[in-house]
């Protein structure tokens, strides 16, 4: 079963990042330089979690269209967007991410804001060309508020700005819950939510897949933090105890190594509950979920 | 005729301000510094000159609907963006704008850069709003292509890119056009071109209306040139000779103070000369275009 999982897993991460590849833009003309930065940026690795979320949801809700393919590059569009300006030496100031150079190391700082800059504007340009696949799909639209509400001011980045603004000071329990829910949690919410209104989904499961996705994005964040402590810095490609270094609190610094392992499991189980009540089946993306509590990177 | 002008000219502003700021955050929550941190961006005045040239196409080309106001503002968020992230310390290290300190002079570098990515997604996100207003407009979809597309890789910011790679270094006059085709043109064609497709205009209008649009932002960006050598600090209330002071290369130190000024008529009367060719009016805007020659702030 694991080793299914495994192979399974793989087929599908490298379809993903064939489909992503192909929303890259031609390097060439005068602005090579950030078109080289663009492409280094997305391509240089990764778990490609978020579209593969959404590829899988979508597929659960019936969806049988590749209307979902724009939708799944913007999506880590927008992440990595996001990554590349967390890296810059204003914010967590990064050499490594996902073992290689960040962008602003490679390309300078102008060049990493820019880059930053240009992708999370073609997360909407690449979503847009859904609109020539179907014009009249009226999910679309609606696919699309999703993908802007869940990554700006009241999603991630309004998680960022308080992660940035806390930095080296005592955060409350719920402080912390907001930014781990709009951090981290909220292109993980979007991701599965543009999958199911892609395919087609009530109002009513859309409400109840959004608190499943809500459990499974605390869960992953909270992973994140156990791994910054446990983890090993090559299998991971970056440096770990990167929070203590930042003195930031997380979930592992307020409760404890113990109690948030036994967290991710029980946000875990609580994601797939609330799953199993949707009346739709899919055995991969469910182990995917529970797959995320024995990640190690 | 000219007082009458600027009467309307005021009229019309003061409303631009009202429509945007009805798409203004609360400034509440846990990201209330964020939240501060745009709305200060937008707030600091500016001519609100897309927009208004968004808005008058749309009334060239007979719109009557307000579904073109989300688009007025989101057309300005993504020009503020660039405003924010162009005078960051790594790219103009910018103090002052439009009279007021820059938005991380105020806010710091890293809510800075936070607050001109909040802007850019939330242009998205107001301009999705849309969507609800008239969800089987098929001209929306549209809008919106144009919108991302003037304003990525292949527009703005990739026009922003090679200013930024290219500054204290000699540029071919090649060069210089496609920054200014780029950098300034690109928003000022996407506006006259939103307003035009959202009011139905058929492809071939569109066509010269975006070779107006090319005039137009040519015009405007050579008399940024002429104004930051001729200009005074106070009436356009931020620092003059800052091209010389960043070693740029710009249209005057290539042509020269006499042949920018003749261009920038040249290019605003062909403007003028395209619209007038298509079979609809606006005095208004007309005049708009004429007055942006004459301008001195």
């Amino acid at each position: 079963m694991s080793l299914n999982f495994d192979e399974q897993m793989k087929k599908r991460v490298t379809e993903i990042k064939s489909v992503i590849a192909g929303y890259l833009p031609e390097e060439d003309g005068f602005q090579r330089t950030l078109l080289e930065a663009v492409n280094y940026s997305m391509l240089v690795g990764g778990k490609k979690l978020r579209p593969l979320l959404m590829q899988q949801t979508y597929v659960m809700f019936g969806g049988k269209s590749s209307v979902i393919k724009p939708f799944m590059a913007a999506m880590e569009m927008v992440h990595t967007h996001s990554l590349i300006h967390d890296d810059l030496p204003a914010m967590d100031n990064d050499e490594y991410r996902r073992g290689k150079k960040t962008t602003h190391i490679v390309y300078g700082e102008a060049m990493a804001i820019l880059a930053g800059d240009a992708l999370l504007n073609l997360a909407y340009e690449t979503a847009a060309k859904a609109f020539d696949m179907e014009p009249d799909n009226p999910c679309i639209g609606r696919a699309f508020q999703i993908l802007a509400g869940k990554t700006g001011l009241y999603g991630m980045i309004g998680g960022q700005s308080v992660d940035v603004e806390y930095a080296g000071k005592p955060l409350t329990e719920e402080q912390l819950h907001f930014i781990y829910r709009l951090k981290t949690g909220a292109l993980i919410e979007a991701s599965m939510m543009i999958g199911a209104v892609l395919a087609g989904a009530s109002g009513e499961e859309l409400e109840k897949l959004q608190q499943a996705a809500a459990n499974v994005g605390l869960a992953f964040q909270i992973q994140d933090d156990i791994l910054d402590v446990t983890g090993d810095e090559e299998t991971l490609g970056k440096a770990v105890n990167s929070d203590e270094k930042n003195e930031k609190t997380t979930y592992v610094t307020v409760k404890g190594l113990e109690q948030a392992q036994e967290d991710v499991a029980r946000y875990s189980k609580e994601a797939i509950r609330l799953l199993d009540e949707l009346p739709y089946e899919n055995e991969f993306l469910r182990e995917l979920i529970l797959h995320l509590i024995h990640r190690s990177a």
